[in-house]
């Protein structure tokens, strides 16, 4: 008689559940190199702007292009519903807060005029700044290509759970190695959070692929759906295949962490977990320079029967330069980014993104111990 | 000299200290099967209304047929004590908090009236509606034959903790085996948390168990008498003693998760761990269709010396339609279980429940990343 | 090269962090044997009231013989520094709180008198009560055979950490085994944590340990020297060290598990990690009939410079027949305790305390769980 | 195909999340010899005041030899930028909260004086104490051996982590080997957490090493670069590096744990975990002596864009006298904490640091038993 077999479970981790430890040597900070490339677009560094309506304007994104990082226009959202967007974000911005799901919804009812696809890539691109947009699954096909005709440099094909697979009566799922074929540019997918799908993926041949199901994109997820991995295991598990592609094909495909990051801290241990870029949502959300106002709401595709997406208020904190380069007159690890970056690679002895990534890290999952360090703030023992 | 032996204790987890991760394809929601069987009475929905008076009326009974689900009525309840429930409902609704628990108490002192198992039996059985009904162990072997000549289709034996066997002085304990005999209907059996119990019942030829101990049928078990195992676990357990007895037998004989579940994520990790069936009872007490009018008391044999049962208040939220299959105004997950099981099972890339049992679940233990995902709710990252 | 040694950890539990789990089969509670024995001494419960001086009075240790328990009066304490005691009752219930350490240490500070040691135990032992006596070690060979020449039963020898050996300049330690061949009754010594010392004491030929370093008798341990073993653990690793000394020795020594107990739930648990015995100190100190009037202090050694004892206000909450045998009116799990040890041993199977050592506990730790109960107390599901 | 590799978390803690085990006999704790060596200069107790400005100047490390400790003064600080400190420190106490930071900066932005080292060290040699001093890398090979011709018995080299190699393009790390040359007393180097680290600096020959990244002396670092490792793991590691040094050279080499203890109970656990010496600054800030006037701040080399350091209230508490051996008048171990090593080693059997080394510590992460335990101080059980 064989023994029963239970069904197992696996600890899973998230950002505020971990910690780095210090390397074997230092590193002068300015010595690193903390650039990263998808398939040939170089960012001289690894941060990238969510495909939010809140976060990232033509405007948001020529700037982001200026400070190294790179911001994803939502093809799917304001921008490519009106022509004058303004208003538009005026109104929400002014909508009590009462009626802003209500809002929303009426918004993004509007649908999307094919024309403003090229005028908003070409608002990016007269500027000189690489152009990555964003679409969802459904309207690939029709609208990836007419992006890159614009001069899109960088497709994200985004959706909740992303896998190479889709079964359906109505519809036939993206096979994105067919995809590869019919757009000529690099394309980002995701999101996903496992292992297998990474190297699927992967083997049809993306050029990107996005990390995180339930922290973030889809927040609600774990509430109303039960479903989410927390980022650090997420990000590890993806790694893995990454790697493990990389031997197989001699290809090296980066995976772009993607949700609930919120501090230079949080950066940090996407890239020693293994991420090769970072997408950022409600911390640029809060630049003076993000359309959203001060506000920031859900992109998730809506259920209808299933919201999971409102407004919330986030604040407008500094300019989007001193978010991401500093000076930070804060102590909370929302300012410096790339400092942050920079100083925690020299104290781990990592050189680039790559040896980044073989540090170490520990589980240290003491709510107390993180309370006396609250307390303790800026104190020298 | 032998290693001395140290008692070992093996770790357990609730609803809240775990996830699903997504699977390696995705299924359209609208093709997912959600149905589950119970010997040969079937269920469009998997999810089933305790037999807790503020909750099973014989008129929500036929609503959750309707609906697709079914209710459980307690045969050892108000309905069996009094010919004209609604004014025992209304004067429990209409008691001063402080006088509530005596007044239950007097209220259900009131003996059972024999000849209304039938009536309400009949009641359930004119709508055309599949009737379920709850007996204690003692009545038994008197209640359901009877219930079953007026028309039951579906017999639950409930007990806080039920096992095949029951030592005792005076009374000799129910042999499932002979009830069987019996009653000519499918029995469900309950409530029990283990591996070893699920598997002598189905050995005795019961149609379904009952899963749950502590977290909800008598939930303060835990604090007075120490005796509790998280859902999820317990779910686990009992799940791989039905696929035991089915490889040896053949026989599927479904376990029904009962206790503490809140939610739509709730419900989708529940079939996750392993149950072929949710019972429900606050979020339903909360239909504008339940009995209760927006309370809910409990329904454990009482030990006059050991109380564990008190009425509160879990308030009117919204019709049972909406509960069950939405549309959902809210982000709690309160509202439209079906629609998130089955979005659920889409991301998962399960087709059918028994599919959703071979999901990975993870323990995701992190009350910050809880946190965080409360302060995040419905933001893109 | 060899690889380094690095420090292990190994984790302990408290009663928060585990439940018991239900057993194969059940039993009538009115059929559980819950008696214990020390060396001859039977207890008709398992329930022992500490050594401390707001509990235990002469009348009180009447009052826990006749409820079927025992009370354990302290030697050294104020029943033997005064002869009213009624009034130095009264004027420390009377003190304001920022003068009652103060108060305490001046009451304390007036010398033992001999002559009372004797009186004391006669008041217990002329109304047929067994009587049962603490000192502490210093003073163990001068007033153990006092008491026992006027009728003492059972002489507990408690120190905050005891263990077979001492090494001191100035003072011998106690030799228990010497100790045994000059006091002419059962001698139970604590307390102690730890499998190796309760084995030496019991080959030493000690009649019982007391079982608790931390929670509890010298409660503030664990911040003040960083001293404490959670008492789950520290009960399983002496009952380890019993059941090896019984296997050895055929003489079966009961461990008495002692510090942090406040619910019925707690004695269950107890019980399952191997107690034979529950020492009880607050729970006992909010009886009506608890000399303390609603407050309870400290009886650790006061080590001059690291105070470790202060008054506090427990309440009075019911008399102890009500705490110990019920009927409760409360449903948070302080009344009814043996009530409670029964139901749960019916629960679990066990017919009697060695029984229910060997039920299963598992570590539940949610936080959130516990608070779902708390939240759902009282409901069906 | 080989299974592929996913990067691997080691759990870490904290004092909060251990305890110490008591032993298999207890030890007088008079008896008890807690003195300390590093290379030839004895501590009667095992205790450093951290250097900070707010903690030691001249005096009170003159007042900390008295008392059997010593206290390092910091020789980049406000002692060798200021003649008269009286004056600097009554400002930083007098400056309101809001422009604190902004005056500290401006305070340090005055550059070291050179004749004030010699000074300073003379201050503290007139008076017969052993004197500590403390300089950055970047600083040592000026400043270590004029403060040694001044007097200097010990010189710490500090930064936020060290290891035995350093990479920039424009500065040569510090070679401590070639430093042990030039300076003729002992060195010890910080800080440090891991293994590897202290086994090579202690190859190059230094004298002592400091232990703690995270917790205490970078205490933003772990929000703002994730960086950090909880004190006790640190310790423990630093500890097996320093067994297997001893091992291989024979040379004992002491580590002292710096960073996040603040009660006796912490000292204790860091001893247990492997210490040999307590670096302390909070703790110190709080005694009447410390030139900070009831406050403190950070002594991190300031990162221009990343601010790690601000002022905070810590109060006076008491006499440094009272602070290190007693009599305590609290019960929350912030006093007498010689007091609570010494009876902390009787627990646990230990009569020197090198013994209380081999106790057992125990993980107990519970939270409630914690509360328990605060919301029972004081009680006998």
């Amino acid at each position: 008689m064989p023994y029963p077999h239970f069904k197992e479970l696996r600890p899973a981790y998230g950002f505020d559940d971990v910690a780095i430890a210090p390397g074997r040597i230092t590193v002068n900070p300015e010595m690193t190199d903390i650039s990263m490339e998808i398939e040939g677009v170089r960012l001289g560094i690894p941060l990238i702007a969510s495909a939010m309506d809140a976060v990232v304007s033509p405007a948001f994104a020529v700037k982001m292009h200026e400070l190294g990082g790179i911001g994803v226009l939502n093809l799917d959202g304001l921008q490519t519903r009106y022509e004058d967007t303004a208003g538009i974000y005026q109104e929400i911005s002014e909508t009590p807060q009462d009626k802003a799901t209500a809002f929303l919804q009426k918004v993004y009812a509007t649908p999307v005029r094919e024309e403003l696809i090229g005028r908003r890539v070409e608002e990016i691109k007269k500027h000189g700044a690489t152009c990555a947009v964003s679409v969802i699954p459904a309207n690939t096909k029709r609208v990836a290509p007419a992006a890159v005709e614009a001069g899109a440099d960088l497709i994200f094909v985004q959706s909740t759970v992303t896998t190479a697979r889709h079964v359906s009566k109505s519809v036939r799922g993206l096979i994105f190695s067919e995809l590869r074929h019919n757009v000529k540019a690099p394309i980002v997918v995701g999101n996903t959070v496992s292992y297998d799908v990474t190297l699927e993926l992967m083997e049809q041949g993306v050029s990107g692929v996005l990390v995180g199901v339930g922290p973030g994109a889809a927040c609600t997820s774990r509430e109303v759906l039960g479903v989410g991995v927390p980022q650090v295991t997420a990000t590890i598990d993806c790694a893995a295949a990454r790697d493990e592609y990389y031997r197989r094909s001699g290809r090296y495909v980066p995976i772009i962490t993607d949700g609930g990051l919120r501090t230079g801290g949080d950066v940090c241990k996407a890239v020693v977990a293994g991420a090769d870029g970072i997408m950022l949502g409600t911390p640029l959300a809060q630049a003076e320079e993000a359309p959203g106002r001060g506000y920031n709401w859900g992109m998730a595709t809506p259920h209808e029967s299933l919201p999971r997406g409102t407004r919330i208020k986030v604040g407008t904190r500094a300019s989007l330069k001193q978010i991401l380069h500093g000076p930070s007159h804060l102590t909370d690890g929302t300012q410096n980014l790339v400092g942050a970056l920079r100083v925690s690679m020299g104290m781990v002895g990592a050189v680039n993104l790559r040896e980044m990534h073989d540090a170490q890290m520990i589980i240290a999952p003491s709510i107390k111990t993180e309370g006396k360090i609250f307390q303790m703030r800026g104190l020298g023992s």
